[in-house]
């Protein structure tokens, strides 16, 4: 998926949404935990109620690694499902991988082949080598980490460049903007700093950004977009414990589709605001 | 395994050997490939080769992620058998994982819970609240990434920060000194830069650094040693293609076990000149 797909699905859907699905046993409904595959089940029942309202779905590699092979089962038959089920919704591996080229390669392959994401978080620190491998692949995404919605983000990402006057969050932008396009790379930045997406559009005006935080981190919605939307909108918004946790009985599934319903509106509000449906 | 428990092994077996266990499919010797779990059977022969010569044995994931549910399930068998038929050597996850608090206790817990290594390394890029629940378990360690072996290390490790004039690797090392002990955290620092150990040793002299890049990458042992060894060695230095790929034949687990040989030989020397055993 490229660029203006992306926006196309947007318009589509009038959302701007990614529902995060980081699984975690102990925190879905009891009566899931006698099925074969409560993750997978859970996943399935998730993706079905909010698909209408998401341009994304997200798992996070640490709640499928954390129940070993058979969580890695359940991550692969998730991605099949959305891509079977929901072709056009863009799926992320949430792993915030980095490492050196032989091991990029091989994790490039996985995630975009064997798994078959459409993108991928990583992490900078390593530099432009540990990134190069991802960018190979057509209509596939690197989603770098610049500047994260947690409280820590500061100890190493607020540190100013003596040569430049640039924040490290900056610095990793602006230097990764010559390895791919807008269309191979997409960078992550929280909602819990909103103002700060404003600095952000003065590197990268034309990049997606996926901007996590909003919900139980506490971001606030009209202010990411107020500060980071774009002319093709630029944003894809990540909420996972806020919608698929909204509620641990039978109904849970519709809990999640009310909490994706809801933000989904306040999305459509913004994108007619800024007069981009 | 504490400090000093690591340094009693390092002088019983005068050696600081780490083997890198990045096993690949496409590089075994093919007759593995018809057994029944390849990666397994690779990886325990080149454990009962090399273990008399190292102290720590290094998988990094991407090789297992790689296989999905299969590959995960050798990564756990490998672990196990270390730890059952060579209990004092250090077991490495070479994962560079980071991620937000809640997630990064899902990794924590399944690293050091499920499977059971006595170490992780982490990507510092998101700061504090990303490596501290890798701190609270016993015996265990988290090894960050501070000065990496790639090329490509200087884009954002080497740049300087104004308030300081300290490297960002620089920091990464002295924010996390206060963040657990040298029972707690190592720091990745790369082969290739020998000489800047000297300039780790400052800020970190007691801590043990975890040396990738000796070998195929080019670094050297002697100087890795003059620089960044100090009275309790604090040394680990990884070796992976350049053991595990010594041959491809029917052999390939003594040619593994005549290079492991010889780097402890090396190693055994370096250990005597510095008074040590």
């Amino acid at each position: 998926m490229n660029a203006a797909q992306l926006f196309e699905q947007i318009q589509q859907k009038r959302s701007f949404l990614c529902v995060g699905l980081d699984t975690d046993l102990s925190r879905i409904p009891e009566f899931l935990l006698s099925k074969e595959d409560p993750i997978f089940e859970f996943n399935k029942a998730i993706i079905d109620a909010t698909a209408e309202y998401a341009v994304a779905y997200k798992p996070n590699l640490a709640f499928y690694e954390h129940y070993g092979s058979s969580g890695w089962d359940s991550l692969q038959k998730t991605v099949k499902y959305i891509r079977v089920n929901h072709p056009n919704i863009l799926t992320i591996a949430d792993a915030k991988r980095g490492d050196i080229s032989n091991t990029a390669r091989m994790y490039a392959k996985t995630f975009f082949e064997r798994l078959n994401f459409d993108a991928i978080t990583l992490s900078p620190y390593m530099g432009q080598d540990t990134v190069e491998p991802f960018l190979n692949f057509e209509g596939k995404w690197a989603i770098l980490l610049a500047l994260t919605s947690n409280s820590s983000h500061s100890d190493f990402q607020l540190i100013e460049n003596t040569a430049t006057g640039k924040y490290i969050f900056e610095e990793v932008i602006s230097k990764s903007l010559n390895w791919g396009t807008e269309n191979s790379i997409m960078y992550v930045a929280g909602a819990t700093h909103a103002e700060m997406l404003a600095d952000i559009r003065k590197i990268a005006p034309d990049h997606f950004l996926l901007v996590p935080g909003v919900g139980e981190q506490g971001g606030n919605l009209a202010n990411v977009a107020k500060y980071g939307m774009n002319s093709k909108c630029g944003l894809i918004i990540n909420s996972s414990r806020g919608i698929i946790y909204a509620d641990r009985s039978m109904r849970f599934a519709g809990a999640a589709k009310i909490k994706a319903m809801a933000l989904q509106k306040e999305m459509e509000r913004l994108l007619k605001e800024a007069s981009l449906i």
